[in-house]
């Protein structure tokens, strides 16, 4: 049976989703968490993509193979005894066999979150990038507009990134304000490393008044990481939603 | 100079506000980092009133004498440089040299947040009870509203109060709605050794329908600890605000 799951998480604690040679990662958590319940050693899963140290995920989706009978509507509940409080799974649905959480994803939104406010919300600090001064939110919505759309995004992904192709497609860029917060929302059919990271880096520029709106196009086509921003903090970004035509789950 | 602040701070991780035995408490802490500041060894804060282990404040207020010349606007700042990013100072003001935090306080807000999801939001898991079950809010408000008054709390107090009156004014006492999560907001002149804990306890059993609103005036009557519901679990409450007469944080 292949089941897909949606799993939020504090990503603070764990060196990101995908399992590393060290150990600590979301990944090996959600694994030994499945084996332990169905005795499968071997067991593996998939996640939508990897996540970042510190990175945070919403609704992280992944899926995996398993020969037991624990019924798909009791798979959260168990798997959630045994997982520390910092993982937190959130739907479990049967997919169809050939489900692949990575390449059956058809959209991805990322949020980033800036806390404008003089002092930081200590209830929310390791979610939230703190800049306590304010920012030009107008401006900041002119710079997301030059995103949406097929870019190459070679300016907006690490210099480290070994993917073949750059190009990548931005269906949404949205500001939300939430008082003296601010939410990024950027939803694509795929992103590159860093590339959430530096677009609100390159978009938190913009709101200081240090780079123009209408610089995105050029810096866009310049496809040279030094064009761009930095890479903002980590601890601002979280995996929103991954969609799929096979899989929605009951949130 | 007498030096009034406002504190927020995730007492997750601390014994409590007030100083103990064993340190890590958020006084010392405080404490610490004002005598560093001032130079001043014997340095201490007066607290509003204590907050125990795990319960976390969103507007805890403390005062300090000082001889010290740091300007009162830069305080907030230079104090912050000084702490762990689970505590906050929002406000810093110069107040009469009777104010006293504690005594001087007219009005105290505490808040207690249940979440009612299905499973908990990973992200506000440390300042929210889970409780997966629904509640009946209606039978919720109204229990809240035998609370308001004059009563002697004697029924909703720890055994090991050791306050020679438990007699308390409670102005308010709402539930407000937050999709599945409910937030309790209490407001009094003063409140006993683990009260608010006993009365969040107390009315989640009404909205559990295991006991009914119209009890609560008998369990006042009966000056009988064991009457009431059980002490809720800590990490639910948060010190909200604290209000005075020589003293509003502009926050």
């Amino acid at each position: 049976m292949n089941i897909a799951m949606t799993v939020s998480y504090d990503g603070t604690s764990y060196y990101g989703f995908q399992t590393q040679p060290y150990g600590n990662t979301v990944q090996d958590i959600l694994e030994a968490g499945i084996r332990s319940l169905t005795g499968e050693e071997e067991l593996r899963i998939t996640g939508s993509g990897r996540t970042d140290a510190g990175v945070h995920a919403h609704g992280q989706v992944f899926n995996f193979h398993t020969a037991s009978r624990i019924p798909v509507e009791r798979w959260a509940l168990a798997l959630n005894s045994r997982l520390p409080d910092d993982i937190v799974v959130r739907d479990a649905a049967r997919v169809p066999d050939d489900f692949h959480a990575r390449r059956s994803a058809k959209r991805k939104t990322y949020r980033y979150t800036i806390d404008c406010g003089k002092f930081p919300d200590v209830f929310a600090r390791h979610y939230r990038f703190h800049h306590p001064t304010p920012l030009d939110r107008a401006a900041m919505r002119e710079a997301l507009r030059h995103f949406v759309g097929e870019h190459d995004f070679t300016s907006f992904a690490s210099k480290h990134s070994t993917q073949p192709s750059h190009v990548r497609t931005i269906y949404e860029a949205e500001l939300v304000e939430e008082g003296s917060v601010i939410h990024l929302f950027i939803t694509g059919n795929g992103f590159l490393y860093n590339m959430v990271r530096i677009i609100a880096g390159t978009v938190i520029l913009v709101g200081e008044g240090k780079m123009r709106p209408d610089a995105i196009p050029d810096i866009l086509a310049a496809k040279d990481r030094n064009m761009a921003g930095p890479t903002a903090m980590a601890h601002g970004l979280t995996l929103w939603r991954v969609q799929y035509e096979e899989y929605a789950p009951e949130l």
